[in-house]
Protein backbone atom coordinates (compact mmCIF):
# COMPACT_ATOMS: atom_id res chain seq x y z
CA UNK A 1 0.00 0.00 0.00
CA UNK A 2 1.45 3.20 -1.07
CA UNK A 3 -1.56 5.81 -1.64
CA UNK A 4 -4.74 6.60 0.74
CA UNK A 5 -7.74 4.78 -1.17
CA UNK A 6 -9.63 8.13 0.28
CA UNK A 7 -7.48 11.31 -1.29
CA UNK A 8 -4.63 9.79 -2.94
CA UNK A 9 -2.35 11.13 -0.91
CA UNK A 10 0.90 8.96 0.42
CA UNK A 11 0.58 6.69 3.09
CA UNK A 12 2.62 6.00 6.22
CA UNK A 13 3.06 3.33 8.38
CA UNK A 14 2.50 3.99 12.21
CA UNK A 15 0.74 3.00 15.41
CA UNK A 16 -2.18 5.35 15.48
CA UNK A 17 -3.11 6.29 19.41
CA UNK A 18 -4.87 3.97 20.96
CA UNK A 19 -3.72 0.91 19.07
CA UNK A 20 -0.33 -1.15 19.50
CA UNK A 21 0.16 -2.26 15.91
CA UNK A 22 1.68 -0.70 12.31
CA UNK A 23 -1.02 0.44 10.42
CA UNK A 24 -1.22 2.09 7.18
CA UNK A 25 -2.28 5.69 7.72
CA UNK A 26 -2.37 8.55 5.40
CA UNK A 27 -0.69 11.49 6.12
CA UNK A 28 -3.17 13.89 4.76
CA UNK A 29 -6.70 12.76 5.51
CA UNK A 30 -5.15 10.80 8.71
CA UNK A 31 -7.45 8.03 7.41
CA UNK A 32 -6.30 4.13 9.11
CA UNK A 33 -6.26 1.59 6.52
CA UNK A 34 -6.51 -1.82 8.22
CA UNK A 35 -5.64 -4.87 6.71
CA UNK A 36 -7.75 -8.33 7.72
CA UNK A 37 -7.74 -12.14 7.36
CA UNK A 38 -9.70 -12.59 3.80
CA UNK A 39 -12.51 -15.65 4.44
CA UNK A 40 -12.17 -18.51 1.87
CA UNK A 41 -15.68 -20.45 1.72
CA UNK A 42 -16.28 -23.55 0.02
CA UNK A 43 -18.46 -27.21 -0.12
CA UNK A 44 -17.22 -30.62 0.50
CA UNK A 45 -19.66 -32.43 -2.12
CA UNK A 46 -20.41 -35.62 -1.45
CA UNK A 47 -22.46 -38.07 -3.40
CA UNK A 48 -23.07 -41.51 -2.15
CA UNK A 49 -19.14 -43.05 -1.30
CA UNK A 50 -17.56 -40.50 -3.60
CA UNK A 51 -15.88 -37.21 -3.09
CA UNK A 52 -16.28 -34.38 -5.64
CA UNK A 53 -13.01 -33.12 -6.90
CA UNK A 54 -12.41 -30.60 -9.32
CA UNK A 55 -8.84 -29.62 -11.11
CA UNK A 56 -7.89 -25.99 -10.95
CA UNK A 57 -7.49 -24.23 -14.81
CA UNK A 58 -6.55 -21.19 -13.13
CA UNK A 59 -3.27 -19.85 -10.70
CA UNK A 60 -2.54 -20.78 -8.23
CA UNK A 61 -2.35 -24.45 -8.53
CA UNK A 62 -3.45 -25.06 -11.98
CA UNK A 63 -3.77 -28.61 -12.95
CA UNK A 64 -3.81 -29.94 -9.13
CA UNK A 65 -7.17 -31.20 -7.43
CA UNK A 66 -9.51 -29.42 -4.98
CA UNK A 67 -12.63 -28.73 -2.82
CA UNK A 68 -14.78 -26.15 -4.78
CA UNK A 69 -13.88 -22.79 -2.60
CA UNK A 70 -13.15 -19.11 -3.27
CA UNK A 71 -13.19 -15.78 -1.14
CA UNK A 72 -16.17 -15.08 0.49
CA UNK A 73 -18.25 -11.83 -1.00
CA UNK A 74 -19.56 -8.87 0.63
CA UNK A 75 -23.09 -9.13 0.91
CA UNK A 76 -23.05 -13.23 1.64
CA UNK A 77 -22.89 -15.79 4.32
CA UNK A 78 -20.43 -17.91 4.46
CA UNK A 79 -23.04 -20.38 3.47
CA UNK A 80 -23.83 -19.09 0.61
CA UNK A 81 -20.51 -17.87 -1.17
CA UNK A 82 -19.43 -21.75 -0.04
CA UNK A 83 -23.15 -22.53 -2.13
CA UNK A 84 -22.04 -19.95 -4.77
CA UNK A 85 -18.48 -21.36 -5.30
CA UNK A 86 -19.38 -24.94 -5.36
CA UNK A 87 -22.04 -24.17 -8.17
CA UNK A 88 -19.30 -22.08 -10.23
CA UNK A 89 -16.82 -24.46 -9.64
CA UNK A 90 -18.70 -27.78 -10.63
CA UNK A 91 -22.22 -27.18 -12.11
CA UNK A 92 -23.19 -29.44 -8.71
CA UNK A 93 -26.46 -28.90 -6.82
CA UNK A 94 -25.93 -29.13 -2.96
CA UNK A 95 -27.84 -29.93 -0.95
CA UNK A 96 -28.92 -30.36 3.04
CA UNK A 97 -25.26 -28.20 3.94
CA UNK A 98 -23.24 -28.45 7.58
CA UNK A 99 -20.97 -26.33 8.72
CA UNK A 100 -17.81 -28.45 8.74
CA UNK A 101 -14.35 -27.39 9.21
CA UNK A 102 -12.49 -23.85 9.99
CA UNK A 103 -9.19 -24.13 9.11
CA UNK A 104 -6.85 -20.73 9.98
CA UNK A 105 -4.13 -20.15 7.65
CA UNK A 106 -2.57 -17.44 9.70
CA UNK A 107 0.94 -17.05 7.71
CA UNK A 108 -1.45 -15.75 4.48
CA UNK A 109 -3.96 -14.16 6.28
CA UNK A 110 -6.68 -16.70 5.37
CA UNK A 111 -9.33 -18.71 6.99
CA UNK A 112 -11.23 -20.95 5.32
CA UNK A 113 -14.44 -22.42 6.05
CA UNK A 114 -16.25 -25.77 4.67
CA UNK A 115 -19.61 -27.42 4.93
CA UNK A 116 -20.54 -30.83 4.30
CA UNK A 117 -23.67 -31.25 1.81
CA UNK A 118 -24.82 -34.00 -0.59
CA UNK A 119 -24.78 -33.74 -4.72
CA UNK A 120 -28.35 -33.76 -4.94
CA UNK A 121 -27.83 -35.71 -8.08
CA UNK A 122 -24.30 -36.93 -10.06
CA UNK A 123 -24.57 -33.79 -12.32
CA UNK A 124 -21.55 -31.83 -12.55
CA UNK A 125 -18.81 -30.66 -15.41
CA UNK A 126 -16.10 -28.18 -15.71
CA UNK A 127 -16.05 -24.63 -15.80
CA UNK A 128 -14.05 -21.63 -16.23
CA UNK A 129 -12.46 -22.68 -13.09
CA UNK A 130 -12.06 -26.13 -13.36
CA UNK A 131 -10.65 -27.68 -16.45
CA UNK A 132 -11.88 -31.13 -14.91
CA UNK A 133 -14.68 -32.27 -12.46
CA UNK A 134 -14.84 -36.02 -11.33
CA UNK A 135 -16.06 -38.01 -8.57
CA UNK A 136 -13.76 -39.89 -6.34
CA UNK A 137 -13.56 -42.82 -4.03
CA UNK A 138 -11.66 -43.14 -1.35
CA UNK A 139 -8.79 -45.02 -2.89
CA UNK A 140 -9.02 -42.84 -6.01
CA UNK A 141 -8.00 -39.57 -4.67
CA UNK A 142 -5.16 -38.05 -5.89
CA UNK A 143 -3.22 -37.23 -2.84
CA UNK A 144 -0.31 -36.23 -4.08
CA UNK A 145 -2.04 -33.95 -6.68
CA UNK A 146 -4.17 -31.98 -4.57
CA UNK A 147 -3.78 -28.14 -4.63
CA UNK A 148 -3.32 -26.93 -1.00
CA UNK A 149 -3.12 -29.13 2.20
CA UNK A 150 -6.16 -27.59 3.42
CA UNK A 151 -8.16 -29.62 0.73
CA UNK A 152 -6.18 -32.70 2.07
CA UNK A 153 -6.88 -31.47 5.87
CA UNK A 154 -10.39 -31.33 5.45
CA UNK A 155 -10.54 -34.46 3.04
CA UNK A 156 -8.49 -36.67 5.95
CA UNK A 157 -10.91 -35.47 8.85
CA UNK A 158 -14.19 -36.91 6.02
CA UNK A 159 -12.32 -40.01 5.99
CA UNK A 160 -11.73 -40.39 8.97
CA UNK A 161 -15.29 -39.76 10.38
CA UNK A 162 -16.91 -41.40 7.96
CA UNK A 163 -15.98 -44.85 9.97
CA UNK A 164 -18.11 -43.56 12.76
CA UNK A 165 -20.89 -41.38 11.16
CA UNK A 166 -19.66 -38.61 13.81
CA UNK A 167 -18.94 -35.49 11.72
CA UNK A 168 -18.06 -32.89 14.72
CA UNK A 169 -17.12 -29.53 13.06
CA UNK A 170 -13.47 -28.62 12.84
CA UNK A 171 -11.54 -26.30 14.03
CA UNK A 172 -7.34 -26.50 12.83
CA UNK A 173 -4.74 -24.18 12.42
CA UNK A 174 -2.38 -24.81 9.38
CA UNK A 175 1.32 -23.93 9.71
CA UNK A 176 4.05 -23.68 7.30
CA UNK A 177 5.97 -25.85 6.64
CA UNK A 178 2.93 -28.26 6.01
CA UNK A 179 3.50 -32.25 6.75
CA UNK A 180 1.76 -34.29 4.05
CA UNK A 181 -0.67 -36.73 5.78
CA UNK A 182 -1.16 -38.82 3.29
CA UNK A 183 0.56 -38.00 -0.05
CA UNK A 184 4.21 -38.54 -0.26
CA UNK A 185 5.16 -35.69 -1.96
CA UNK B 1 -12.97 4.28 -2.03
CA UNK B 2 -11.60 6.77 -4.49
CA UNK B 3 -7.66 6.13 -5.26
CA UNK B 4 -5.67 3.38 -5.93
CA UNK B 5 -3.81 2.63 -3.15
CA UNK B 6 -0.52 0.69 -5.65
CA UNK B 7 -0.39 3.98 -7.79
CA UNK B 8 -2.58 6.59 -6.68
CA UNK B 9 -4.82 7.47 -9.63
CA UNK B 10 -8.52 7.40 -9.54
CA UNK B 11 -10.20 3.83 -9.41
CA UNK B 12 -13.48 3.07 -11.49
CA UNK B 13 -16.16 0.67 -10.96
CA UNK B 14 -16.36 -2.14 -13.70
CA UNK B 15 -16.60 -5.74 -14.00
CA UNK B 16 -13.05 -7.43 -14.19
CA UNK B 17 -12.97 -9.80 -17.38
CA UNK B 18 -13.61 -13.39 -16.14
CA UNK B 19 -15.46 -11.65 -13.27
CA UNK B 20 -19.32 -10.86 -12.77
CA UNK B 21 -19.05 -8.12 -10.01
CA UNK B 22 -18.38 -4.56 -9.68
CA UNK B 23 -14.88 -4.06 -8.61
CA UNK B 24 -13.04 -1.03 -8.23
CA UNK B 25 -10.39 -0.59 -10.42
CA UNK B 26 -7.26 0.97 -11.07
CA UNK B 27 -7.78 2.81 -14.56
CA UNK B 28 -3.59 3.53 -14.73
CA UNK B 29 -2.44 0.49 -13.59
CA UNK B 30 -5.19 -1.62 -13.35
CA UNK B 31 -5.15 -3.07 -9.96
CA UNK B 32 -8.50 -4.78 -8.95
CA UNK B 33 -9.23 -3.78 -5.29
CA UNK B 34 -11.42 -6.58 -3.58
CA UNK B 35 -13.75 -6.02 -0.50
CA UNK B 36 -14.31 -8.75 1.69
CA UNK B 37 -15.85 -9.66 4.78
CA UNK B 38 -14.34 -9.10 7.99
CA UNK B 39 -13.87 -11.43 11.08
CA UNK B 40 -14.47 -10.15 14.03
CA UNK B 41 -13.10 -12.91 16.91
CA UNK B 42 -14.37 -13.03 20.57
CA UNK B 43 -14.83 -14.95 23.51
CA UNK B 44 -17.70 -16.40 25.29
CA UNK B 45 -16.20 -16.24 29.07
CA UNK B 46 -17.55 -18.26 31.62
CA UNK B 47 -16.76 -18.71 35.44
CA UNK B 48 -19.15 -21.51 37.13
CA UNK B 49 -22.20 -20.42 36.22
CA UNK B 50 -21.50 -17.08 35.58
CA UNK B 51 -20.75 -15.41 32.50
CA UNK B 52 -18.34 -12.36 32.09
CA UNK B 53 -19.55 -9.47 29.83
CA UNK B 54 -17.86 -6.24 29.58
CA UNK B 55 -19.43 -2.61 28.89
CA UNK B 56 -18.34 -0.98 26.44
CA UNK B 57 -16.30 2.64 26.54
CA UNK B 58 -16.06 3.08 22.50
CA UNK B 59 -18.00 3.44 19.66
CA UNK B 60 -20.53 1.93 18.39
CA UNK B 61 -22.60 0.97 20.82
CA UNK B 62 -21.02 2.62 23.47
CA UNK B 63 -22.40 1.72 27.15
CA UNK B 64 -23.87 -1.29 26.53
CA UNK B 65 -22.62 -4.87 27.59
CA UNK B 66 -21.22 -7.20 24.72
CA UNK B 67 -18.87 -9.93 24.86
CA UNK B 68 -15.45 -9.43 24.08
CA UNK B 69 -14.74 -9.88 20.50
CA UNK B 70 -12.89 -7.65 18.36
CA UNK B 71 -11.79 -7.81 14.01
CA UNK B 72 -8.85 -10.32 13.73
CA UNK B 73 -5.77 -9.21 12.92
CA UNK B 74 -3.67 -9.92 10.33
CA UNK B 75 -1.06 -13.18 11.49
CA UNK B 76 -3.15 -14.62 13.80
CA UNK B 77 -5.47 -17.51 13.87
CA UNK B 78 -9.42 -16.89 14.97
CA UNK B 79 -8.78 -18.48 18.41
CA UNK B 80 -5.39 -16.73 19.07
CA UNK B 81 -7.50 -13.25 17.75
CA UNK B 82 -10.75 -14.35 20.17
CA UNK B 83 -8.19 -14.62 23.09
CA UNK B 84 -6.48 -11.28 22.51
CA UNK B 85 -9.82 -9.43 22.05
CA UNK B 86 -10.58 -10.84 25.43
CA UNK B 87 -7.50 -10.04 27.09
CA UNK B 88 -7.28 -6.71 26.02
CA UNK B 89 -11.24 -6.33 26.83
CA UNK B 90 -11.86 -7.78 30.11
CA UNK B 91 -8.31 -8.76 31.70
CA UNK B 92 -9.39 -12.15 32.10
CA UNK B 93 -7.52 -15.49 31.24
CA UNK B 94 -9.21 -17.86 29.80
CA UNK B 95 -8.74 -21.43 29.56
CA UNK B 96 -10.12 -24.60 27.37
CA UNK B 97 -11.15 -22.57 24.55
CA UNK B 98 -13.86 -24.58 22.08
CA UNK B 99 -15.63 -23.42 18.94
CA UNK B 100 -19.13 -22.11 19.65
CA UNK B 101 -20.67 -20.21 16.79
CA UNK B 102 -20.46 -18.80 13.21
CA UNK B 103 -22.34 -15.98 12.76
CA UNK B 104 -22.77 -13.77 9.64
CA UNK B 105 -23.65 -10.90 9.48
CA UNK B 106 -23.75 -10.34 5.80
CA UNK B 107 -25.82 -6.94 5.69
CA UNK B 108 -22.40 -5.62 7.48
CA UNK B 109 -19.97 -7.90 5.49
CA UNK B 110 -19.18 -9.00 8.98
CA UNK B 111 -18.50 -12.97 10.31
CA UNK B 112 -18.35 -13.49 13.99
CA UNK B 113 -16.63 -16.55 15.44
CA UNK B 114 -17.07 -17.25 18.67
CA UNK B 115 -15.11 -19.76 21.29
CA UNK B 116 -16.56 -21.01 24.60
CA UNK B 117 -13.39 -20.92 27.02
CA UNK B 118 -13.15 -21.02 31.01
CA UNK B 119 -11.78 -18.21 33.39
CA UNK B 120 -8.86 -19.73 34.67
CA UNK B 121 -9.33 -17.27 37.59
CA UNK B 122 -12.29 -14.48 38.62
CA UNK B 123 -9.70 -12.38 37.89
CA UNK B 124 -10.71 -9.05 35.74
CA UNK B 125 -10.92 -5.94 35.51
CA UNK B 126 -11.89 -2.84 32.97
CA UNK B 127 -9.33 -1.63 29.89
CA UNK B 128 -9.08 1.04 27.58
CA UNK B 129 -12.16 -0.63 26.13
CA UNK B 130 -14.34 -1.38 28.73
CA UNK B 131 -15.53 0.90 31.57
CA UNK B 132 -16.85 -1.99 33.34
CA UNK B 133 -16.17 -6.16 33.25
CA UNK B 134 -18.80 -8.29 35.82
CA UNK B 135 -19.68 -11.82 36.04
CA UNK B 136 -23.38 -12.11 35.49
CA UNK B 137 -25.87 -15.28 36.22
CA UNK B 138 -28.64 -16.17 33.64
CA UNK B 139 -31.27 -13.95 35.96
CA UNK B 140 -28.56 -11.14 36.17
CA UNK B 141 -28.40 -10.48 32.05
CA UNK B 142 -29.42 -7.07 31.12
CA UNK B 143 -30.75 -8.29 28.32
CA UNK B 144 -31.94 -4.66 27.49
CA UNK B 145 -28.61 -2.94 27.37
CA UNK B 146 -26.43 -6.00 25.62
CA UNK B 147 -24.78 -3.88 22.21
CA UNK B 148 -25.58 -6.06 19.36
CA UNK B 149 -27.90 -8.94 18.36
CA UNK B 150 -24.67 -10.90 17.58
CA UNK B 151 -24.71 -10.71 21.71
CA UNK B 152 -27.87 -12.10 22.31
CA UNK B 153 -27.90 -14.81 19.82
CA UNK B 154 -24.59 -16.43 21.41
CA UNK B 155 -26.07 -15.61 24.62
CA UNK B 156 -29.12 -17.25 24.25
CA UNK B 157 -27.75 -20.27 22.52
CA UNK B 158 -25.46 -20.83 25.39
CA UNK B 159 -28.16 -20.58 28.14
CA UNK B 160 -30.78 -23.37 26.05
CA UNK B 161 -27.01 -25.57 25.79
CA UNK B 162 -26.59 -25.68 29.21
CA UNK B 163 -29.63 -26.81 30.34
CA UNK B 164 -28.55 -30.18 28.14
CA UNK B 165 -25.03 -30.24 28.67
CA UNK B 166 -24.91 -30.41 24.68
CA UNK B 167 -22.71 -27.20 23.22
CA UNK B 168 -22.91 -28.18 19.57
CA UNK B 169 -21.22 -25.10 17.75
CA UNK B 170 -23.61 -23.02 16.04
CA UNK B 171 -23.81 -21.63 12.74
CA UNK B 172 -26.39 -19.09 11.66
CA UNK B 173 -26.92 -15.53 9.37
CA UNK B 174 -28.21 -12.31 11.77
CA UNK B 175 -30.39 -10.67 8.84
CA UNK B 176 -31.93 -6.66 9.48
CA UNK B 177 -34.21 -6.19 10.83
CA UNK B 178 -33.59 -8.04 14.14
CA UNK B 179 -36.26 -9.57 16.23
CA UNK B 180 -34.94 -9.43 19.75
CA UNK B 181 -34.93 -13.32 21.26
CA UNK B 182 -35.04 -12.13 25.15
CA UNK B 183 -34.93 -8.28 24.92
CA UNK B 184 -38.15 -5.87 25.12
CA UNK B 185 -36.83 -3.54 23.16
Amino acid sequence: MNFCSNCGKTVIQKIPEGDNRLRYVCGACETIHYQNPRVIAGILPIFESKILLCKRSIEPRIGYWTLPAGFLENGESSLEGAIRECTEETNATVINPELYGLFDIPQIHQLYIFYRAELAEPIFGPSSESSEVELFSENEIPWNELAFPVVELCLDHYLKDRKTTEFSVKREDIRRPWKSLRGSS
